[in-house]
């Protein structure tokens, strides 16, 4: 066992593929397994199988079910956030709404929720109760991540305080709930599971803000999608949300879409520099990844094990794609 | 303590009334609150209790979170069929993707399948592990009914085994998991169990017998909604694939909606009659009342509680709105 990023990510490519669907009904399973085919970095999985061989030092396989019902919740999410947002495309691939129709997605995703809960359930005896309650607890914070974002379309007085706790509901729980469901179905200590969240919230804070920063401020050549979209669509991310509270008379005007996207995109940019939030956002984004090895400096786990979770947190603050 | 749907429903009622929801981004509650509060029969969670009653002899409300957990689920698919079917009116009121927008009614049913499956743990103790596993295979089943329901839309050689099959899985199943986990929850042999899962099932299916009964042939005064809808639009009911099966160059002709609505209705109604599918519907739905009764005729229960089921039974059957 190596404890690379690719070696726990293959393992859950591996048990993806491994997830039997039931045979009644199969027009019901076939856009679930088109969303679980899709790829994407399979960073909750990871570090799940992670945490649990680095506390126990036991085979990551033998959570798998566990690791994948953490991976199918986020797709589920994912399937219907991309109904709600009207999206085209999900890495890559045209989104199921759109392959096999609105109501298909929205029971699909339904039904990716209900086989979450039983992949959670599966195998893992006494240890079931505890971990479904930290997984219930997590997804209702998920959905309200996704409520406040939806609220903040319409709003242009969102601070930037709020702005890091609907990141935090919408996009760090879940990475911090695989962490400590990796530690809690290897018995870890409360201490240790509390710190490997911590480390999976801190973590999740950090690769978001760079999602953002990488957005506006990423190489093209590398971050392999175009630059600018969040900017062409007023999205609210930490850069907009920033500036909106610093120079509201500056970036206002610029909001209207009476531009065309490039010069947009262009003067958006250079406000966000003349504030410096280039230099800031990629600051707090390491002040995260910063707490992340923190929260994990001190547990007992062999080097490799530290170094794996350790360059984890840095690279999600500073990654280029 | 009587054994009576309307005390029942009123303990259901009083349940409902007293969830705690959670007070981040409270917009994400308010659709599930004005869900909830939308009456409906509360036949799930009245059953649950009311089996629970019958084999323990003790207070119903002591599994109370549990009953409306599968309400909860019950009026969580309601909610994403209403966006699925773009309907208009829910019980009399306006629909939640009418009133909130369709990324409410998503979410808002997301997060209603979450809370029940909170609400089940609740105080379940060491039943949970059970009590989750006929639950959640439940949820699957009821995806599976919707899914062939679906189908069944677009094919005109659906038949009638079929038809019982989905609509087993889309609406039975959900009364048989009440009846069955009020039963557990009360520690009642693995055959009482089963038995009264058997009870839910048969009771369900001459519920929504009679259900495609009346849109049909009920009493318009006694209905309490409009006859015939089903026939305008269409709806695959056991009588009109009753009727594609056994004469199909009859009704075929007067499903292309160049009709207009009061004769369309009043000849496809004629040909029902005149292949005897109101008494045969009639029949069948009386049939699965009876196999209900049996199967919960030899449980000991008191005479009162006995009673109640029966009636229960004998009333899906024949009931006039």
């Amino acid at each position: 066992m190596e404890y690379t990023l690719d070696y726990f990510t293959g393992l859950a490519e591996d048990a993806i593929a491994g997830i039997s669907y039931p045979t009644t009904a199969p027009g019901l399973y076939e856009p679930i397994q088109y969303t679980m085919a899709s790829g994407g970095k399979r960073l909750r999985p990871a570090l799940c199988m992670a945490a649990y061989a680095a506390v126990s030092r036991r085979e990551p396989l033998e959570i798998a079910h566990q690791a994948i019902a953490v991976e199918m919740f986020h797709n589920f999410t994912l399937l219907h956030d991309d109904v709600m947002d009207n999206a085209d495309l999900r890495r890559g691939r045209p989104t199921v709404h759109r392959r096999s129709g609105q109501n298909a997605a929205i029971l699909s995703g339904d039904a990716m929720l209900t086989m979450a809960y039983g992949l959670l359930a599966e195998g893992a005896g006494s240890r079931f109760a505890n971990i479904f309650e930290v997984f219930n607890h997590t997804a209702m914070e998920v959905y309200q991540g996704q409520q406040l974002d939806m609220e903040f379309e319409s709003r242009t007085d969102v601070k930037v305080d709020e702005y890091i706790e609907m990141i935090r509901l919408k996009t760090s729980v879940l990475i911090a709930c695989g962490c400590t469901i990796g530690a809690m179905l290897a018995d870890a200590e409360k201490e240790v599971c509390r710190r490997l969240y911590d480390y999976g919230l801190a973590l999740g804070l950090a690769f978001q803000l760079r999602d953002d920063w990488l957005d506006t401020f990423g190489d093209p050549a590398v971050f392999g999608k175009e630059i600018g979209g969040d900017i062409a669509n007023n999205k609210k991310t930490w850069l907009l949300i920033t500036a909106l509270n610093e120079a509201p008379e500056q970036i206002t005007p610029l909001l209207s879409n009476k531009l065309d996207r490039e010069e947009k995109v262009s003067r958006v940019t250079e406000i966000y520099r003349s504030l410096g939030l280039d230099r800031r956002c990629d600051e707090l984004a390491a002040r995260y990844a910063k707490d992340a090895i923190a929260a994990i400096d001190e547990l007992e786990m062999d080097a490799t094990a530290r170094a794996f979770f350790k360059s984890l947190a840095t690279n999600a603050a500073t990654r280029n794609h």
